[in-house]
């Protein structure tokens, strides 16, 4: 096996449990002594073996994050802030994808390998989240929500977000209104579209059929299901998309259809991804935290690991929603 | 400890080592004794641990990532394909990011917790390669190279996409043209800049000091180093971007000052990522096959790894880029 850290706790004159600390950079130790225990393992090469480490201390320190897709340009923006505050309580994090077999997916996510998941694209209909709970593997919900029973989680009030995206559409006096929502089985997509058929309803106007479309939370849908918009009678003078994502999307196949916006076609979407602001777009949309939702997941699942939780009960933390308005949404034309 | 897999092994009336395959998934074994595996496995609610299977076979499966910033729309387009066939090959992804201390990532990717490294955003000055090299954890180069000495590396041919760039430009007639190119410490910003400098060299134009930019693979570099370039005179009439992320800066910059794009300026990018396309930009731009690189990166490692790699001697996979042209290049004005 060669160098060990009894070696290493010999050069430096300290305990050997100081030197597993002082590598891990615990602050209990003071800098002083992380450098000359630093020093000493340079000299003697040693680099402490995570997996004898994981088998004394049963912790890893790892968190797995699942998602489904990276590529969509909303993930990122989550998971960059994410690995910065678990950088920051001291775990690392390890990316699963769900495009992974499901099965082989969740036994990895059991193997014990990771401390905790965070579960970034939970859908309303999966099994998984009732698969950690007996197995007892903590885990938070971010941003996506799974069915009951509920479990920790960081989200967004998306049926508010809704109805502040209805009410905007009310206000300037749209009656043809559509709605380009997310997946069924999501709780963003069934809570932005549940928000904003309510506060329509409130106003007494109906969400046709014919003006509703529903597809995964990408660009693609809004492309399409805009095309398909603009051939139903009457055409829709705004439509309400269900993030970000889909509303440039669906802000394509307007430009392409050479159809103005906001004159001809008001759009809004929902999240504000740093795109949302280019000039491109100028993209009026609901805006919340994202940085602050991702930072608020990391601590509520480390202290559900560390034992530190206030309360054995699910924690929620839930984000305020707020309408940014930028360039894409305008009066009802005949207004 | 409770059940091992020699509890699993008597239930499913194979060896040990069956079950350690099977539930690898190991193809060796077939597809009925592993779902008999897996069954028993289930019954038992035995779970294969991995700190253990480490120590009893040095490999982790798990390969690390490493990136400076996620949230640059670059990477997820490489990251992903990445995940997908590291998946493939049996390996499991995790991702570090460069925003961490550079000690501490050093020591993380040589803590044994990972059998090896894929370098997505390494940069010429970079002791990384060394240190690894040093430490004998086997690495790849994806995209960026290190300095010398070379090693396994999957990357684009980035001077010849600077090249074909600069004879598009100097066949435009353009004369008066700019240069924002990435950091002058990675291969893809020097190499770039090189090509395009060699050929418009070639066709007796120089660059000017005052038309040339570096600055990092981002939108904002684009956006501010646009607006200095518009301030300059002669102001250039055709603009080379060290990267397509740049160019939707330089882009947003130039509709925000009322240049028209082509007619008054010509922006041309580099990569080809999806958004390039979108009706907003079409942007014309330096194509590369990012998917087929981001395999051939896995692949060079996990060759590495296994000892199956056909050389001692570093691999190199280079990719050949294309011009592909959309609506943001014309004939210089006056031409």
């Amino acid at each position: 096996m060669g160098i060990t850290s009894h070696d290493v706790a010999r050069l430096a004159g300290v305990s050997q449990p100081t030197v597993s600390r002082a590598l891990r950079g615990d602050t209990r130790v003071s800098a002083a002594t992380r450098a000359k225990v630093r020093e000493a393992a340079a000299a003697l090469n040693y680099v402490p073996s995570e997996a004898g480490r994981s088998l004394s201390t049963r912790s890893t320190r790892r968190i797995g994050v699942l998602v489904t897709d990276l590529t969509n340009p909303f993930y990122p923006h989550l998971i960059a802030p994410l690995h910065d505050e678990l950088e920051r309580l001291d775990h690392r994090m390890m990316l699963f994808t769900e495009r992974t077999e499901a099965a082989v997916a969740a036994d990895r996510l059991l193997d014990r390998s990771i401390d905790g998941v965070v579960l970034a694209t939970v859908t309303l209909d999966s099994t998984l989240p009732e698969e950690l709970r007996r197995r007892e593997l903590p885990f938070v919900c971010l941003n996506r929500e799974g069915g009951s029973p509920s479990s920790d989680a960081a989200v967004v009030d998306n049926r508010l977000g809704g109805e502040i995206a209805a009410r905007e559409l009310v206000r300037l006096g749209h009656r043809h209104i559509a709605g380009i929502f997310g997946p069924e089985n999501t709780s963003t997509g069934r809570d932005r579209e549940l928000g904003f058929r309510m506060a329509l309803a409130d106003a007494e106007i109906a969400l046709r059929q014919a003006h509703t479309r529903h597809g995964p939370f990408e660009f693609e849908t809004g492309a399409k299901a805009l095309a398909e918009l603009l051939e139903t009678t009457p055409v829709p003078t705004a439509v309400f998309c269900g993030n970000d994502v889909i509303a440039l999307g669906a802000l394509d196949t307007a430009k392409r259809a050479s159809v103005a916006v906001p004159d001809e076609l008001t759009v809004i979407g929902f999240d504000d991804i740093p795109m949302a602001s280019w000039a491109a777009f100028e993209l009026t949309t609901i805006r919340h935290d994202m940085h602050e939702m991702a930072r608020a997941a990391a601590r509520l699942l480390v202290e559900r690991i560390s034992g530190s939780a206030d309360s054995a009960e699910p924690r929620r933390v839930v984000l305020e929603p707020e309408l940014i308005a930028r360039g894409t949404h305008a009066p009802a034309a005949g207004n």
